[in-house]
């Protein structure tokens, strides 16, 4: 969290007055590492299919669209607000921390676990209201021309829904294929009540999230599997759970259908190959009924290990709904979802691919985060990294500085460059360490002499000369190696 | 219009529910012109100086954030409402469609002259309430913890205020330079009255914006101005207005200060060079003191001539906000925003770049669509189009697919690629030319042979015929040239 201050990764947003418990901004190398977090999210995920596009809707919805999709009446939190200082509380965090298991309970049964085992307001110590629901989203008027009174309308709760009111008109417009996926990569919404976990759990987050409309009959097969179904997946069931144990197993041996288990095989070639999250700090947790909303009829989490968050912690979840939401938005909107593909009639199932990019990114910096001997270091994954590559003239003078800026311009048209020329070399290193940046070019007298310069790896701290000329290929080889 | 909704470029967004006026959703094609829009901008203004960068801060801001900005007393629009059927409009768009200029009048004078020109509700005929000022930014409540109230908060209305906002945090994270550049794209929200220009005028809305952070006193220098004091302008100062024609005269020769000038040059370079605007239809427009915010010293408009929209709109603006915006958030914060350079303590002025995301997007689909005898094709430039080349096999068979989607992975890498199989080769290329596509490749007989594929031409229709290990090259020749 210092690094991420000090370095303008993120930071509290309206900072300098006072800050907002769940909003943060991102600074200018956190906006670097969300480009590219996203740029690479997009062509592994867009290029699984020719007809899974991405789209970019709203975030504002009208009222009638949560009303279709349900979030009205159960997008809720349990609150209590202290008696005393008027402060307000989840309920069930607060069971939760007393070890006190809240799920399925209601806002009554809450309450009366609240007195019944002595639960105080934990700033003041005063006593607790009634629980009551609190609907998460964030309510607006808009000044409706066609109205009298201002419209009701809300921010999204989550990126999915602006595909599924969309669905209609891209399946058109692509020609009435099935699958189809939309994509959003974008802001979503939720009025936390008293969010306290830092950058984890936002009031204004960022989501990729891919929804695969396909056919409930193909739900056991998928024409690619067999070039997946050998791989092995780092699972653990809700059988597993006893043990405890991250099981290792083939695709084709995990209990779940073919379709929903081909795109768990591409989730996690996208954390290992792409991400480059070491295997063992990566898993997938099966939620059990309980715990996974009633319309998922599958749901798996993708968790990362995160030191910084004391854990296993979710960083987005693949999700089989059905055609909850399809058939809810046909029965709200009173236009037919349904589609009709060579004579058969149906509602589309959906697939959803979901994450959370600020907690991706937050996990990304907790796994690259190093600490050696004498220096700090992110050791991101070149694709990753805010800037690519710095580049340096040893000294500033002597015709350096003027050579290093060619350098830096002919490179600069392929990757993101960093040009530095205050302070030593050392400081200058430690400095791009510290940001995650693999490789540094030093140009120096030997440069003006046969043109070579010095190339720097960030993880191992080797150095090789190089020749000019032939830097962008080396830089592209070491990038894509 | 039809063609956006067609082919998926933008359509109101939530359509199955009825839509909502001011709200637009990208589908694929609008979202891959959106990004490549986004990149030229960044690529182009973040690469006018290295201290130039962009950060991503939250659309939600608390409420002392536009009582320092203002906004909260002053973004307001005249609203008036209809008696009878409770309609709201604009009283200053009412006044000026009967050719009454409102700007500067006070809500009092607006009603007085909406009843003495016995001006009516314009949808059913019905008497006008009195004027009042209505708040244009969209309210919030947060569920804050540490306070018993909800907190309000507020949409952002413009991005800017995330820079202003932040400038404290990074000039020191950017080891305290100026100039200092901070840009944000990203989405602003405005509760429009009566939005009625459809896609022109939105009530959430994409901007591209640069805060410039520099010394007042290097207001009439800047570094790079000899390398642009010779390009010539095409202005229409409020001088010229009178004439009505635009003047193309070198950029010495305007009189404005050469900081703001050098920028004035850039900006028209990204619309000339980069967008490729013709350059009839681009203009600079002065606005008077009048017409311009109180704080901007300076204002420039870009404008566009846009045939749907009846004539030059404004694309966006340059607006030298003086030291307004720090010195306004130095108040409501109590935290110092003043910089000290070398000893030299001052507040930094600012020099906005702002460019509506959106507009211009529109903008472009204007001025790129062309009507031929046989055909309706977007020019786009190769750099902006959604998609840079499409791959077709002649035929579905005798192993023509096989090649094409060989052909078609390979040159997916460097570029946006179509493949399509469906239709006759004529109107596979009008499907293509409809949304702008410059490049055909098709797959024949000959391929098989020679290995060698058709290259079409978007405007010209011209072929040729070019071996496939040369076509990644050829096609990067003609994008740049």
């Amino acid at each position: 969290m210092d690094l991420a201050l000090r370095r303008g990764f993120f930071f509290p947003s309206s900072e300098i007055y006072g800050g907002t418990a769940g909003l943060y901004d991102y600074g200018h190398l956190g906006t670097l590492l969300k480009h590219h977090f996203e740029e690479n999210w997009r062509k592994f995920f867009l290029g699984l299919d020719q007809n899974f596009v991405e789209i970019d809707t709203c975030t504002i919805m009208p009222q009638a669209v949560f009303e279709g999709s349900g979030h009205l009446k159960s997008f809720n939190d349990p609150l209590t607000q202290c008696i005393s200082c008027h402060r307000r509380h989840k309920a069930d965090l607060l069971l939760e921390e007393k070890g006190i298991e809240a799920e399925g309970m209601t806002a009554q049964e809450m309450g009366d676990a609240l007195s019944s085992n002595s639960v105080k307001c934990p700033v003041c110590g005063g006593e607790l209201s009634p629980v009551h629901w609190f609907n998460m989203m964030f309510e607006l008027g808009l000044g409706a021309a066609d109205k009298g009174e201002l419209e009701r309308a809300y921010l999204r709760p989550e990126t999915a829904q602006g595909c599924y009111v969309s669905f209609r008109r891209l399946f058109e417009v692509l020609r009435n294929q099935i699958p189809l996926g939309l994509a959003i990569i974008g802001r979503a919404y939720r009025n936390e009540i008293s969010p306290r976990q830092g950058f984890y759990r936002l009031r204004e987050l960022n989501q990729a999230e891919l929804q695969i409309f396909f056919d409930p009959d193909s739900l056991h097969s998928h024409p690619d599997f067999s070039s997946v179904e050998h791989k092995k997946l780092r699972i653990l069931s809700t059988a597993d759970r006893e043990a405890g144990e991250v099981r290792e197993i083939p695709l084709k041996e995990v209990d779940i259908p073919e379709f929903y288990g081909y795109y768990m095989a591409r989730v996690q070639d996208f954390y290992l190959s792409i991400l480059q999250v070491p295997p063992h700090l990566f898993r997938f947790r099966e939620l059990s009924e309980n715990e996974r909303a009633f319309y998922n009829k599958i749901h798996w989490d993708m968790e990362i290990y995160t030191e910084s968050l004391g854990g296993f912690k979710e960083a987005g979840g693949i999700h089989y709904r059905t055609d909850h939401d399809l058939s809810g938005h046909q029965k709200g909107s009173g236009k037919k979802l349904e589609v009709n593909i060579q004579g058969k009639k149906f509602t589309p199932h959906v697939l959803e691919l979901s994450f959370g990019v600020d907690r991706n990114l937050l996990m990304l910096m907790d796994t690259a985060y190093t600490q050696e001997e004498e220096r700090v270091l992110l050791k991101f994954p070149a694709l990753l990294a805010p800037y690519t590559v710095a580049v340096f003239p040893l000294v500033s003078k002597d015709g350096l500085v003027e050579v290093s800026k060619d350098i830096y311009t002919e490179i600069s048209s392929t990757f993101n460059a960093f040009f530095d020329e205050k302070g030593s070399i050392g400081k200058r290193y430690r400095r791009q360490d510290e940001i995650g940046t693999p490789f540094c070019i030093t140009i120096d007298y030997d440069t003006l002499e046969d043109s070579t310069v010095t190339l720097r790896d960030r993880d191992t701290m080797e150095q090789e000369r190089v020749h000019r000329d032939s830097l962008v290929k080396t830089l592209r080889e070491k990038i894509h190696k």
